[in-house]
Order: structure tokens, then sequence, then C-alpha cells
């Protein structure tokens, strides 16, 4: 949904406001000039806010039709004269243009009210603000607070707190006894409170443990679609506030995510792995259980952590990528390199005179 | 769904017509001859149809029991005479036996119409020929085609379209404002039009920016199981015709797939990757986002894609399986490669006379 | 849900019948000593009980206030006298504080009967003992078994089968023609019997290879949240009793999994893979398809299976992490191992005076 426009005056005061006066920027040119949309510098029109943050992208900017462009004071002055558009100078240009993208295309506002299609279990208490789509499902003594939007089809399981502004998109599955804080997103297909993973052997056989544990999320944390994040065992799984998750993560029992820490597509987290706070966790990322990463780490892409990490830093361990005749010539040679080593270290030894070992 | 059976000279014609006269086959034997199903070489029955691609299945192809076998004119005439079956002789054996299971098992038919249970929103043209299944919801003015089928609890979002004769089996989800051309199959548990994963820091938090492209996707595509492809930015997430995704796939936001590539499971592919036409990507392989992958690249199994790649070839790039013991020592090196190329260069000085770097 | 609470006394005497004699446990203390829950011996209280399985946590065991804890005889006799405590020892204690914790924390029983709003195919027979919760679909002709639970939104194929006891939770889905043996456990968001990944290649296209198999499911397999298993193609998919999944995990068209192995998240098999009998797979590993792995394996995790293995063992094979700027030396060797191979081997020739090759 779009506005009718902004001025940038307007956008500017709002967004101080918003960011209880984090974010105050200048306007260079006209404050009246009004915005519509948002777009890249490359095909803005003159009714289009766009933004500059990677100095890479200077030229671009210095031909873009855009309206207006946000972008740092550095780069403005950077920037020759543009006739025909304003600057909007602030320290952090991307967060800027995010909040201004959301105050130009709000969300649409979800028809408060539980739809007649909609399921509700025995004492569930529904705020009157909140919103139930069709073939939702809010199980027996659920919570839902102001303003929250149950998507169609999705599911908050019994005793389930979905708390105020927060959203499962249609067919977002939260099983029983899991509680999310405020202004949370939770992506069509995610799947929050699945047992988790346990099993003793007995015999050859394996023996379920119950999972009795539950999920507790903090606020403002966003969970992609096609998500799993298993309620813990005895105790908890727990994400802190402000954890963004992509599409298609695996988060095991008893895990505990720290605050602010991002997680990217597709990786999958073994149980009771503790990973700090201000992380960043690259794609197809792997960590083993019962490990605990620092807080402030950043682990690379396609990257198996298999021990706890202590020390804040950038991490990374993929094979690279090679034409696969040089590959499968480099695997076989990984294969020997036990022997490699000792050949260097016979070398070695007769350049000193060493009998050969 | 089976048909009563069909004889080799009906499905000779048919086929030839389905693909315009680009498979034009030759029955040795009996054109009468009727099969009724497909089955594998060894497992087949006089009344089934059987195909021999891989020369190393030959000695089955000889030995099996199968009215009629598919195969290349060299693979024909290699194989002696089987007293009772047929040949059916043509230049792409495997497509002709895709082409005639098609005919002997077509899709059966779901009856047309809206079930009562299923929820339309207003302004929502459904085409009559269409079938929308019980629990199923159609948003606000979307467009179903002619012949296309919502499954039972399947997703199609306001204003989204959803063309003539695809299909979203059950529980499939499409969110708002994406398209998907004609002939698509969307499986269970696939999630189209998700928000993309974006967001600007500020002060160690998180601003979300809002995901305000679509999805656009081509004709005769095919999307597994719990695949999911976000929605664009600001531009829009763009799958052209043809393309082949298996199960749990990941598509980021603003990724371009060419036509007619196929993606094999659990492949990742970060934000803005454009992935070329023809291509093979392998599975569970990684794909980083901003980067161009050339037209008819065919990438490894669990590889990881850094950077773009502009020559087409087959690219490789996983770490091979050893011994755990064995895996510990070569990982334990690996570490320590750096060492290892300072002994040999400094041996190499020695050997010249050097001095010792 | 919680019962009343139970004796020691009454909790190995229900435990030696659940196993038939298999585990017998000895009480040290008083058996009357009742025990409502269970905890981690770290902060059990005097209601619960608590097991110490590994040495390492010896210490919390002789500190915990666990009003009794399950061991080993050699970990019982290990500990000094607990005063306020019971011990209860046992061969197989994981597995005797798991079945204790069944007991102790029962499955609520589903009410029996149909729900209203779901949806019933003709010809489907569906057990009165059995539960089908809001919105879930049967299809037609489908059988539900004694005891059976299809949770609210989930949707059971035309013609097929869940067994006795077995369970699919809220949104799981299985398709048409698939069979789940009894106490099958199946999550949230799992989808069970979607097309394989099959099409033949014709002038750059695909041909879609119609899936005709089933998915064939044996007695006791738990399959985690948004796993999928693909039907055969020609053949069935198979999975052997007592094989536990965990999340996300892809199993393709005409795999086979063999009794009681334990697949950890994220894992992708290929098709036409054949998995041993009690084998452990690793998080995120990789199997190709068409091979074969031997009963007894061990995969670790992020390990691709790139060929069969015939004989048992513990197989490993993923880049270590390491810090980024370390990472990129390594990963730039790796690309040259084979000349650092080519400089070992002049190396040698030089020392043994040969000429330079």
């Amino acid at each position: 949904m779009a506005t009718g426009g902004l001025s940038l005056s307007n956008l500017t005061v709002a967004i101080i406001e918003k960011t209880q006066g984090r974010l105050r920027a200048t306007v260079r040119g006209s404050p009246d000039l009004c915005v519509t949309s948002v777009a890249p510098l490359a095909t803005a029109a003159v009714t289009d806010l766009a933004f500059l943050a990677n100095p890479r992208y200077r030229s671009d900017a210095q031909s873009s039709q855009a309206g207006a462009i946000v972008l740092t004071l550095q780069e403005a002055d950077a920037l020759e004269a543009r006739p025909n558009g304003a600057l909007v100078v602030v320290d952090a240009p991307y967060a800027w243009f995010a909040l201004a993208t959301q105050l130009l295309h709000p969300t649409p506002p979800a028809a408060a009210g539980i739809d007649s299609g909609a399921v509700i279990g025995s004492g569930a208490r529904i705020d009157p603000t909140a919103s139930v789509g069709a073939g939702a499902v809010v199980g027996a003594d659920a919570v839902v607070g102001p303003g929250a939007i149950i998507g169609a089809g999705a599911h908050l399981g019994a005793r389930s707190v979905l708390s105020a502004g927060s959203r499962l998109y249609p067919r977002a599955v939260v099983l029983d006894d899991c509680t999310l804080g405020a202004r949370c997103i939770v992506h069509s297909g995610a799947v929050i409170g699945a047992d988790g993973f346990g099993f003793a052997p007995l015999d050859g056989q394996w023996i379920k443990i119950p999972q009795l544990g539950r999920v507790v999320i903090g606020d403002d944390v966003e969970i992609g679609a096609n998500t799993t994040i298993d309620r813990g065992t005895m105790g908890d799984t727990v994400v802190e506030s402000g954890v963004k998750m992509d599409n298609q993560i695996q988060i095991g029992h008893n895990c505990f995510v720290g605050a602010n820490t991002v997680i990217a597509g597709c990786v999958g987290v073994a149980g009771s792995a503790r990973i700090g706070r201000n992380c960043m966790i690259g794609g197809a990322a792997g960590i083993a259980g019962h490990l605990t990463i620092a807080d402030g780490c950043v682990i690379g892409p396609a990257t198996v952590v298999s021990g706890s990490i202590a020390t804040p830093g950038h991490y990374t361990g993929f094979f690279p990528i090679m034409k696969n005749r040089e590959w499968e010539k480099a695997a076989a040679i990984v294969r020997q390199l036990e022997d490699l080593r000792r050949r260097i270290r016979e070398l070695e030894a007769a350049g000193r005179g060493d009998a050969k070992q």
C-alpha cells in the first residue's frame, strides 16, 4: 500500500520521532519536495526516494532521476549539484531510507475481528483490535494481543501467547505453550514449538524423550518462511528480542539466540547451542550442539561451527569452488595431506642431514 | 490413474503431435502391441513399457519381460532379438518414455468448481473450469485461469495470478501480488512471495526494509515441496519459464533464475543473485548474493558459489568424505596449509642455494 | 500434561512391563518416594526425577536437590550418600529416564471423533477412536486407524493409510496413496508424498516424468517439522520402522531408509539412495543419489556422501572453521594443492639426484 506521498520535511520529522532523536537528517534542496515511493538509483523517477550507501554507486547517484537521494554528508559533498533533485543528508542513510519506506508504504491494516471461518478454543482471549483470518486456529486459553494479526489458516496453539502487534502470516504454525513478544513477524510455513529431536537408545531402538519445554521469543523478532524452532526438552528454547531469522532455518531444542543476532537462510543450529548477541550467521552455516558462540561473532556462509567460539571475530570455513576437474584433483590431494606433510618433513630432515624418519 | 492401455502406434502418433514432430519413433515388432503402464527393465511385465538410456543396463534390457522397450538405434542394434517384445527406437528414449508415461497415466482431472469450504475474496476472478479445494483461500482480486487447480488448504494471495493449467498442491502458499504463468506446479508447503530478508542497521538494532516487489514466475515452472521464493525489495524476483526446482530450496529477494534451469533440493540462493539459463545446480549448493552465473553452468552438489561465474562449465567445491580419524588429521593440516607452503618455499630456496627467507 | 506423580516403585514396575523386562532398575532409598516431573540435575527440586548419564556431571549429581537420580551402578557407587534423595540404578539410565518421563507426562488424549470443520472424502474409513481436528482433510478412501490423531488443518490424501496410534500434527501433509505404520509421528509442515524430482531433457527443455510410486513408512517412525519425503517414480520410497528424522530433511524419490536409522536436521538425500539400518546421519549432511550406505554407518555433520559406503564406520568431511583471514589463505592454497604436490615431487627428485621433471 502506498500513501499519497510525503514531503521530505514531514519524513525527517517523523523519523526523528520514530527514532527518538537518533536519526536527524538535513535536507539540501526543497524540504517541501514530495515523494510517493522508493526505487533504486538507476530506475528512480522524480517522485521516488532513492539511497546511496555504497560509494561504488556514486555515478548512479549523479545521473539518477530520483526526486531525493538519502546519503551521508561525505557522499553529498562529493556529488555535483543536482539541479532537479534534493538530497537528504544523514549519518545512517540505509536506516533512514528503511524508515522512510515504512512511512511511505505502511502495512495495510487488517480488519479487526475474528473471521467466521476461524476456530477459537475455549478460554482463548483475543483482543478486540486483533485480526484472526479465515481457517485460522486459536487454541484453548491462547492469548492474542492488541493489533495482532493471525493470517488465514495460521495456527496458534493452546496456551500460547501472540503479543501486541505481532503477526502470523498465512499457514504459519505456533504450537502449544509458546510465547511471542510484541511486534514479531512469523512468515508462512514457519513452525514454532515442534518437538525437539530427543531419543534415548535401548537395544538398537530409540525411545522418545517427551519434549516438555516451550519456545519463548522476545519482541521485534522476525522468523522467515518455513523456518522451524523446536521446543525445549526440559527448559525452554529462547530467542531474544530483535533477532531476525531468514527462511528455512532450523533451531534445535534448548537453543539460545541472543538479542539482535541475524541469521541468514538455510542455517541449521543443533540442540542446546548458545549463540551470543549481535552475531551475524551466514547462509547455510551449521552450528553444532552444546556449544557457545560469543557476542558479536560473524560466521561465514556454509561454515560449520564445530566448537565454541570465545572471541568475537569473523570466522569462515568452506571448500572453495573450482572447475570440476581441478576440484577432483584437489579433493584427492586433501585426502593425502598427511602424506604430503610427512614428505615435507622428510625433505627438511634430509636438508638438515638427518636420517630419514 | 491409468488408462486402459495404449498401442505403440497410438503412443508414437500422440508423441509426435505433442512434440510438434520433434520426437519421431520407429517400432520394431508389432505396433499394435498394447501397454498399460511403465516399469523398470528388471521388474517390467509384458503389459509394461520400459526404457534403456544407460548402456550399463543393456543386459537388463536383454532379459527384461517388458512388452516394449524404448531405446536409441544404437542400443536397439546392439540387442539380440527379443522374441516376445517390441522395441521403440527413438533419438531421446528418456524423453519419449516420460511422454508415454504422461499419456498412460494422465493426471486425474480435478472437479471444476469452488468447494463450499473455500474462501474467496471480493473481486477474485475464477475461471469456471478451474478447481478450488476445501479450505483453500483465494484473495481479493486474484485471478485463477482455465483448468487451474488450487488444492485443499492452499492459499493464493490478493491480486495474485495463477494462470491456465497451473496447480497449487494442498497447503502451498502464494502470497499477495505474485504471478505464475501457465502449466506451473507448486508442491505442498512451498511459500512464494514471503518478505525478503532486508534490514538496515541502526545502533545495533535492525530496521525492517519493507519488501515491495513481487515474485513473477513464467510458464511450465515446477516448484518443490517446502521451497521458498521471496518477493523482491523494490524490483521483482523473477523465475523464467521452464525452470524446475526441487524441494526445500530457498530463493532470496530479487533473484533471477533463467529459463530451463534445474535446481536440486536444499539449494540456497542469496538475494539478487542472477542464475543464467540452462544451468544445473546440484543439491545443497549455496549461491551468494549479488553475483551472476553464466548460462549453461553446472554447479556440483554442496558447492558454494561465492563469486560470479562468467564462463559456462562444470564447477565443484566440497570437502571429500573420509574416515573420521583421517578427516580429523586432514582438517588439522588444512589449518596449517600456509605453514606447509612456507616450508616448501624454504626447501626450494635451500635447494637453489638461497638464504632461508 | 503431568500426572499427580508416581512412586519410584510404580515407575520401575511400569517400565519393566513396557520394555518386556529389558529394563530392570533397583531403587536405593525409599521406593515409595514420589516424583511428579523431571528436570536437569542442576535445577531439579525434591519432587523431580533427574538423570546422570555422563560422568562429567557427577558433581552436579552430588549437589542436586532431585528427589531421585537415575544412573548406572558404577555412577551410583561413585556417589557419596545422598541423605535426602533416592537413586534409581539401571543399565541404561537415559532410556529409563525417557520412559519415566513418558509415564509422568503422558501425551494428553485427543478427543475421539471428527471435528465438524473437518473435510472427509467419500469412502474414507475413520476408526471411531481416532481424532480428526478442525480444518483437517481426509481424502477419499483413506484409512485412519484406532487412536490415530489428525491435527487441525492436517491433510491425509486419498487412499492413504494412517495406522493405529499415529499422529499428524497441525498442518502436516500426507498426499495420496501413502502408508504410515503404527505409532508414527509426523510434525507440522512435513510433506510426505510430493512428486519426486524427475525430468527428461528434450531440446534444452525438461519433460516431467510422472511420479507413480508411493511413500511407505513403517511403525514407530518420527518425521520432523517441514521435512519432505517424495513419492517414488515407479517403485516406492521406503522408510523402515523405528527411523527418526529431525526437521527440514529432504528424502528424494525411491530412497530407502533402513530400520532404526536416525537422521539429524537439514540433511538432504538424493533420489534412489539406500541408507542402511542403524545408521546415524549428522545434521546438514548431503547424500548423493543411486548409492548404498552400509548398516551401522555414522556420517558426520555437513558431510557429503558422494559414493557408496560398504563398510560400517564413522565418516566425515567438512572444511574446518578458521578465522576468516586465515581461511582466505587456506582456501587459496587448497586451489593450488596440485602445484604444491608437484613441487614436493621435484624437491624429492632433486634430493635423489634425479633430473627435474
